[in-house]
Parts: C-alpha cells; structure tokens; sequence
C-alpha cells in the first residue's frame, strides 16, 4: 500500500449472550475503541463487519444505522459482509480507506447478535455460506463440513480424539483469562473424554467432532480505530502497525478441491501476509487461529507455516501453543473458548493480537511479544484473510 | 487519494424479471465489463455490491459464490451493502483498492434477485433499512416516507402532481432508448393523468404519489472494472477517470431532521464529489440521479447544485433536463424506468454515465459529454454517495 496503516484504538463487548439488541452491541464495541484511542470527532469512515443482519435481525443498513446511534454523521458508512471472514474484511477495507490517503482515521466494526434465534436457526443460517446448489440444499452444515474434514485430517496425520480435546483444554484454559470470553470456565480432559457422563455432557455434533470441539454460538462485539503514521504518533500509544495483510479464495464447494485437507486460502493468505511484512512464520511470538473447530486449529498451525505438516498436534501436545510455550496460539481462548459472533470474530482477532503487542493482555499477555499473526477462516476455507501486526517502539 | 482510479469496462444485464437467480444476475454482468475491459485474470480483488441476499434469497457469503463462479479464485472478495446505496459504496471501496495501490485492477459488481418475493414482501425488505425502533415497527415503508416528503416539498415550492408525471413521462421516453432498461414503453401525460382508467392503472401508492411516482421492483445487475491509469491506457478504451467521490450520512430517522425536506447528506455528498474533482455542478454535461420516486428527482436536481432551490420543477417543464436539454438527468431512463435492483443501482448510474463519456451509450446519447455526475441515494437520505466521472482524452 501506499502508506502504512496502524491501530490506534481496541474495544470489545464481552461476549456471550448479549441483553441489548446488534445495534447496542456494535455501539458499545466502538465506543471502547475510540475512547482507548482517544479518538471521535477524528473519525472519517465507518465499515461495519457483520453477516447475519438481515437473516438474523431482519435489519439492512447498518452501517447508517451504527453512525446515526454514535452521532456521527455525517460522516460515511457502509457494511461489509465476507461470511465468518466478515471482521477480517472490514479490517482490510479500513486499511484501503487509510492507505490511499482518502482518509486519516477510520473506525471498523465488527458484531453479530446470533442469540435472537435457537440455535437451529443459527446452524442454518451459518450454512447459508455453502454453495446454494451444490451443499446447502442438500443439507450440509457447517459442522458437518468440519466433521469430514476431521476425520481425513485425523486419519492421514493419526491425530486422536485427544488431541483434539487438547485444544479445547488450551483455549478453555486460556478463556478463564479473559474477561471478555464467553466461556470463562477450565475444562480438564478427563471430564471432556472419560466420565461416563461425558456422552450426554458431550454429545456428538458430526463425528469425529462432538460439542467440546465446536465453538458456542455467541453474541458479540469488536471494534478498531485505524489511522496513519502520523495520527498514531499523536495518541502517544505502543505504535502496532499493520504490516501484511493476505486474502484468498477457494472453490466454494468444498467437494470441488482435489484434496479437501489442503486448505489452499489458507496457504495462499498467509504467505501472501507474511511476504508484505517480510517476515518468517517463525517470527512470530503470538497468534489467532481460527478454531470454529478445535482441528481447524491444528490445520491451521501447519498450513499457515508454524509447524510441519502432520506435527501441529505434537506442538500442541508438548505445550509448545499454550501461554508460556514457544508460540501461543488463541491467548484469548480462540473463537472455542472466546466465542464467535461470526462478523465480530475478525475484527477480535486483531483487537487481541493489538493487545498483545502492546502489553495490555493481563493474565494472558506473552512476554516481549512484538509480532503477531492471525488468520479469520470464511466458508469452509473459501475466503480467507491472514494479518501480520507488528509493534514498531 | 494517493494514486488516481479510472473505468476500464462497464457491464449490465437487462433490468426487469431474471430468469435465474442472484448468482446468474452477477456473474453476466461481471462478464460482460471484464469482456468490455479486455481484463480478466488480471482482477485482483472483487467487491460485490448487494441489499437482500439474506433476507430475499437466504444467502450469504457472495462474494466468494461469485468468485467461485467466475473461476477466479483465489481472487480475493467480499460483499458491501449500503442500502440502496450499496452499489455506490463497493464501487468507492473498489477505488480505494485501486487509489491505495494494494491493487491494480479491481471487479465492482452489483446485483439483486427481488423478484424472487412478492412486492410486498420486496417493501417490507427495503423498510429494513429504516430506523428499527424508531420507524420500522411502526409500519414505516420507503414509499410512505416519499409521500410525506412529497407533500411538504410540493407545498412549499407550488409542485403539482403534473410535474411529477413529468418525471416519468422523460424518464419512461429515456427507457425506450435503453435496451437494459426494465421499462421500454414511452407513457403520456394525459394517461399517467386524465383518462378515468388512470384510477386504476395508476392508483395511489403513498398519497401524493401513484404507482407512475415510484420505481418498479426490478432483478438486475451492473458491473465495473476499475483500474490504475498504466492499465487503463494499455486498454486503448477512452480514458474515464472518478475524479470525485463523495458521502454523507444523515439521522437515522427522517423524523429527527430539524427540516425533513433538506437532503443535508445529498448537499454533503455532492459538495464532497464536486470539490475533490475541482469543478462545479454547472460543468455536469449528463448525470443519474436516484429517482426512487419522481419527487427525488427533482429535489436532487436541486440540492447536488444543478438548479436554484424551488426551480427543479421547471427546469424539468422546459425540457432542460430531457435528451437535448442543457443538462440530461436521467438518459437512462433513471430508477423509474431502467429499474430499481438495490444492490446494482448505484454501479448502473456509474455504467451508463462511463457509456455517455465515452460516446457509447446510442440512441440516448448526450453529445459531446465529457463530465458527469451521479448521486446514490440510500436510506430514505441517509447515506448518499456521490461522483464525478471525467472523460480524459
């Protein structure tokens, strides 16, 4: 890009089950991130990340509608919708917003209210981001698309139920240091795979996947103050820049890639991220994977370039992803532990990896981290967009 | 911006009842601006500009459906909705792709299936763009906004229903020169007016406005490529730059505006667009105003600065704004007659003013014109984009 962008200013919405409505949960988000950055009147552009606004909330015109509840306008506005990868694409238009020069400062948004329908209707509505004619008519689900991909994954690299619970233990553990988690509450793993109560506690959601390895529904709500050099300098915060931003797109029918364990965006995302910040994924010191399912975290370590293929369960099972480890991955508890308001989980992403690079993690921050990464998944795997944020002082 | 944008291709399809659906709509009209363009797999990046995929078409994730069926992955892509004004918020979000130089070459694509509801469910779904709480569950529709709006703005400034029809009279005789528009049949005054079966075939919608005042319920899609001055010059297309873009947003509501009749975020947008592009309105030699309903016309006519206020009216009687009038509005044929698909509106205004300053739009064609202008009026007046298009060599 022309020129640099940084994030000035983070905010979250504990999430979770949400009492007021989207537009509160989108208002209370921005509000946290323009008074960490000190910044309101300076605000130039708006860009709202959410998916379900219309199936959902039966609302259009967020971004009006976001602008008008902070008093804003005039100032532009609009909503910008990439399915789960709906954070991650607002984040990036933010940055084009910025580093043309069009604008100095702006706000991005991301928030989901999924809570206002059962969770039937909030598995359907996930699923209305697989192929219309080829997958949703059938039936397929989201969880049924990892289910499939599990097993492949699992079997290929020998990968056991375990190991997937591992994850679920991490990011639970980790959440219990959050306090804007929606599941703030340990799990050990002999209650996730040996009671005997486990099979009614953890019940089957698409074998091999059962409830421990899929992320809640929640509501939820992030935001970003996005600003030039100049402008970031002025807030007298850590200056965290954006430094690589990657996105790419697969074929939208997962049964259409010549092998369904290859997660192409994913590789293509990541390489492109870390090749505009000219660093290694070995330079990383904290990451933000995208575990809508705890084995999209294992497969995301390795095809983003952490790990070899076939021994991102072995990090994981040696400690080397937990806080403390050589790279923790999901600090905040991940979407597993976290929660995932799929158009907030993008934007969250980079609101915990700003909090890490600037020091401001609490319980859960990693020491000296000053590079950090995080990949927002779209679809299954068919539109993805991976960030490179890096403390500059 | 850093860097200046430019309109390589432009594509339609015809505006009326699509045989298929949303995703047919947007990959024909995408095809026929990368064909216009010469470029195809030199598109880095698509923004899919679209309303009611969730809440008409129980859909989400377009843009990667849309890449995934133009065999462009893994192109990066994502949706922006804006209301009515969304097509004129992906193409501003596609320049800044291009003006921040994060991309050369990037696909703007508008599209919307509404006829796949019943009109009424098609009112109910645009009303979802207004004030939930303070307007929505009320039973507030768009049409009945336009109503009210028409009544003080006729009141004020003596208008009469005569030159509302005047509005559709020229915009329905400019559709008959658009093959893509959704209404090809030239009407009369006397019928909109007189004939006593104009009870019937004109009957109120919203008093003061009839069934001739409002836009028909259209499917339709437009596309644009848009791209850096080195790609456009290597097309050998005349060179037609955005030399201004500007938006505004208002209240929420249109109730809580000190002077409902005053369009502060049309005054805004335009003054932004005319500004940045250094020239004045009275340089505008064609423009596409959004005449949702025909009383729009007029008063945008007025408030962008193309008229003195209260003189829209007759600055339409005279036929200064017809086909061989000082300023054509609307050569299209406008929303009242090329059609009204939400999400393509705004690409549309940007396509057939491209189509007039390159001398390419026939029948309808405005001589010599080599400065236009469109407003994209989304909200009933909240979010509005404005731009200037000037035609280089």
């Amino acid at each position: 890009m022309l020129r640099d962008v940084y994030i000035a200013g983070c905010g979250m919405t504990g999430f979770g089950r949400a009492a007021g409505d989207l537009l509160d949960i989108l208002e209370e988000a921005a509000l946290a991130a323009t008074e960490d950055a000190g910044l309101f009147s300076e605000i130039e552009s708006v860009f709202v990340a959410n998916m379900g606004a219309g199936i959902l909330n039966h609302m259009s015109g967020l971004g009006s509608a976001l602008v008008d509840r902070l008093c804003l306008y005039p100032t532009p506005a609009e909503l910008v919708e990439n399915g789960p990868a709906s954070g991650g694409s607002a984040a990036k238009i933010g940055a084009y917003a910025v580093g043309s020069g069009a604008v100095d400062v702006a706000l991005v948004v991301g928030g989901e209210k999924m809570r206002a329908v059962t969770g039937w209707e909030a598995t359907d509505f996930v699923a209305t981001l697989s192929h219309p004619q080829a997958e949703y008519i059938y039936g397929v689900t989201l969880p049924a698309l990892a289910g499939m991909f599990a097993r492949l994954y699992m079997e290929k690299y020998g990968i056991t139920p375990e190991h997937l619970a591992r994850v679920a233990l991490k990011n639970h553990e980790n959440g219990t240091k959050n306090p804007y988690a929606h599941i703030q509450q340990a799990v050990s793993l002999d209650g996730i795979l040996n009671r005997p109560e486990a099979v009614v506690n953890n019940p089957w959601v698409a074998e091999p996947l059962r409830m421990f390895d899929c992320c809640p529904v929640s509501d939820g709500g992030a935001a970003l103050v996005l600003c030039s050099k100049e402008v970031a300098e002025k807030t007298g915060k850590p200056l965290v820049k954006i430094s690589g931003i990657g996105q790419a797109t697969d074929t939208h029918a997962v049964h259409e890639r010549e092998d369904p364990i290859e997660l192409k965006a994913v590789q293509l995302a990541a390489k492109k991220a870390f090749e505009e910040a000219g660093i290694k994924p070995s330079d990383v010191d904290v990451a933000e994977l995208h575990d809508a399912f705890t084995i999209l975290e294992i497969a995301e370590s390795e095809q983003v370039g952490f790990f070899e293929r076939g021994t991102g369960h072995i990090a994981l099972e040696k400690g080397e992803t937990s806080l403390g480890g050589k790279l923790p991955i999901n600090p905040s508890g991940g979407l597993k532990a976290r929660g995932h308001p799929v158009g907030a989980t993008g934007v969250a992403q980079l609101v915990e990896i700003a909090w890490q690079l600037r020091g401001d993690a609490g319980e859960r921050q990693v020491k000296n981290a000053r590079t950090g990464f995080t990949c927002n998944f779209g679809g299954f795997g068919n539109n993805v967009l991976c960030f490179v944020l890096e403390r500059e002082n």
